[in-house]
């Protein structure tokens, strides 16, 4: 199996497609997430592995969005701990430091970290693990990079401050995707894209199917559709067990309540944590 | 009225606040969105505007996380239209540029664009009008901002390609804050944070006493909350007349039905969105 990942080695997104496929899989790097959606579209990778939300920071809408482009769906789930640490070549003190890069998402999870040096220039790269290359292969001492202890032992960098991101229990979500859903009788979560009609309890009545058949909910997030007069697109991912629920119906019920729907994804819940 | 806001003239959250007090206002500038709080509570300013959401990349959860720590009130809202344009030096042309800057929320909505030009170093800075604010203060003719026309116009800066954002409608929800709440017969708009109690159909039942009202929902939002075991926080709004809805009785309801209810805000619903 190949499977692509947006990033370089040492980013969460290895760890994730690793924590998800094991250590022999054969991983196929890519520079954005549009183009890990085209790995697989055009035959360089079987899989694409891209992360979808953080517990701090929410949901990746721009993945969101590729998925509804390319028509792809999630096949599976990996849970990574996000544990973001300062790193600097060897030996650098915190008093040197000018500069601090990181991924954009890197940069916001440590927030509150960085608001204690405001002197700091703060520099958006591509990915984590890219900041720790950066800060390894330069010769600028004063450059700093937030990213994983992973990409600090593989680039050589010293951990200056470990834990630097405001949620010491920061998670990201990755989700497996591919060009065509995975049938499974082990599947247990649902994902869906949908909106519902302009009327009163809409969403309400919705909700009333997975209360009715005691399905729980595990993410709801409405989204302005700006385009179209505050219109709503909505997100909601619910656990269902493949073999106790006759989710066929339910999803055509879900069909009736709703304007336009997209089944993202059946796929099985991830159960722990890597790393 | 003196009024925080976090950035520098040109900026869209200085449009927010002149949009919503006026253009006599006076405007109190801070470096951080926690600064902008610090202003409020240490009386440099009487009221605070802060950016809350984003249409196309969804909450700025680092605001929710600020009101709730400080305790202040939401008492009004103001929408901006976002039009990222690439702004350059005056006759720079597209082969020139090497980096663009932006706020990294610009720079996440100019994906798509910036994705057409792999080789541009992207660096994200404080605000999208300090990022325009560089290009015009420095040398270096292959830097670009992504920043609002009007920070072309503040800062003698050509606009090179005009709506590089992916969404074209895309908006900015800018909430006003206030230490105290603001009582007011015309306030129709009411903002929730909660938890709700770990039972199946937990939210179905909440929504039950909005839908049974005939309130209607304008934002549903969950967030795990990993600390706690997969527990979520949900962020809700809802319209309510102040003078046709029994909305003390309501909440009762509403806090009946959670875990944890913190009511943000009351306030009157934007109509018009700036400029």
């Amino acid at each position: 199996m190949r499977v692509a990942y947006c990033g370089v080695p040492g980013s969460y997104a290895e760890m994730a497609a690793l924590g998800y496929f094991g250590p022999d899989v054969s991983l196929v790097t890519t520079g954005s997430f549009g183009d890990a959606f085209e790995a697989v579209r055009d035959g360089r990778a079987e899989r694409a592995v891209l992360p979808l939300e953080n517990s701090s920071t929410g949901s990746i809408s721009a993945v969101y969005d590729l998925i509804g482009r390319y028509g792809f769906s999630i096949v599976g789930e990996q849970l990574v701990r996000v544990n973001q640490c300062l790193l600097v070549k060897p030996g650098v003190q915190l008093e040197e430091i000018t500069q601090v890069c990181s991924h954009e998402q890197g940069l916001s999870q440590s927030t509150d970290f960085l608001d204690q040096h405001p002197d700091w220039k703060r520099t958006a790269v591509y990915n984590t693990a890219a900041a720790a290359r950066m800060v390894s292969e330069g010769t600028d001492r004063g450059l700093a990079a937030i990213a994983s202890s992973r990409a600090a032992q593989l680039y050589n960098l010293d951990i200056l401050v470990d834990r630097v991101n405001f949620n010491e229990q920061n998670q990201t979500r990755f989700v497996v995707l591919a060009s065509q859903p995975h049938h499974d009788p082990r599947n247990n979560k649902v994902s869906l894209m949908f909106t519902l009609p302009h009327e009163s309890g809409s969403l309400y009545r919705l909700l009333g199917i997975f209360a009715r058949e005691e399905l729980n909910l595990l993410k709801i997030e409405s989204r302005p559709m700006l385009g179209r007069s505050w219109e709503y697109l909505f997100f909601l991912d619910f656990a269902a067990d493949a073999i106790e629920q006759p989710l066929e119906r339910i999803l055509r019920e879900v069909a009736d309540y709703t304007s336009t729907l997209r089944v993202l994804g059946h796929y099985r819940q991830a159960e722990g944590v890597s790393p």
